[in-house]
């Protein structure tokens, strides 16, 4: 197996898969499969081993002719173009109960994901705990940001105030924005946001329904 | 404006956006705009206004020249189209955090969707109470979905018991499975699934952090 330089552009649609391979690379690894072919892991995954295999070569070349891939280098490997092992740091913004999930969300541990802190402006919700984190004030945000250098703002206010959040995490030196606000943000370029609209999500499926009984 | 029948098979990106315009349509309602100009709409979507009139093409012929679209009219008709207006039901399988949280979701009641009940296998907590309903055990489940006339299962569990809990929903006739667990499930062509990963959410940022850092 050659060594992994630098991943090059690739397309959204690969990028979609990624985080795919990871979660069922990591189910292995998991299970203590050392090997799997490429036939295999197409077939868990539900796409085609010449797509699995065009999709890796993306980022290198991976795989003996006939011995399949180790799952234990694979895995590193997929890790590492995902950035998982750089150790990304976050805080929440919302102390509402979905923010509060979040908090306690088994699958960041997993990733190299820290949440270091939490915050809301309500008055009641200030000085009470979430998990091991006291809720903090948005007026000590800025300062948090800075000195913890936190790399992602997680958004899960109201609609209505996520922008002015999302506004401190910018101006604070966040590199992204995971946002569950079911709002548009406005940001620099130089952020990446990622939205989770639940709300679509649910509409989606809605629609889907009613067009297959429809179609019926 | 012409009346609308039946939705006509349209491509996924447009189904993506119905969401959307469902989002911006119901916040200028909620703030008394009573028309808006495709030009605006679009502006506000970050879409362009030919693309706008092309996706509403798809359900029928709205609008007037120079009087852009009613927000009220246009509101009721994307409504309809998601079939938001079908007032579906659901279940929560799993009454961790994030199976509470969703419970307590406010974005249900204005997609016209109740949540009639919440289940799991934990003793400790079956009994206890989530928004105004106790948890039930699982297998009270099957008699319940189908008493209840259930729509869609929503799926909160560990990745372990996602499949056996979507089993027990398709059994008995719900038409939808919105799924948290972070795993592939196995369901019957007649069902309908949309997948929440959020971990593979978070790792599409962490890449597009990393990516973006590289670039620079």
């Amino acid at each position: 197996m050659k060594s992994y330089f630098k991943a090059p552009k690739v397309s959204g649609a690969v990028i979609k898969r990624l985080p795919m391979y990871y979660r069922f690379l990591f189910s292995l690894y998991n299970n203590h499969v050392e090997r799997i072919s490429s036939r295999e892991l197409s077939h868990m995954m539900g796409i085609t081993s010449s797509q699995l295999r065009q999709d890796l070569s993306h980022f290198g070349e991976f795989g003996q002719q006939g011995y399949g891939y180790r799952v234990d280098e694979l895995l590193k490997i997929i890790s590492d173009i995902l950035g998982i092992t750089n150790h990304y740091t976050g805080v929440i913004i919302g102390a509402g109960n979905i923010g509060r999930a979040i908090l306690t969300y088994p699958g960041f541990i997993q990733r190299g994901f820290m949440v270091m802190g939490i915050f809301d402006n309500d008055p009641k919700k200030i000085g009470q705990t979430a998990r091991d984190l006291y809720i903090k004030p948005m007026d000590e945000l800025p300062q948090f940001l800075q000195e913890e250098h936190i790399d992602i703002g997680i958004i899960v206010t109201p609609a209505k105030s996520a922008q002015i959040a999302a506004d401190v995490l910018v101006e604070n030196g966040v590199k992204g924005i995971w946002n569950f606000a079911p709002t548009d943000l406005k940001i620099a370029d130089n952020v990446i946001v990622e939205n989770m609209y639940l709300g679509d999500s649910l509409l989606e499926l809605f629609y889907k329904i009613k067009e297959r009984s429809e179609s019926e």
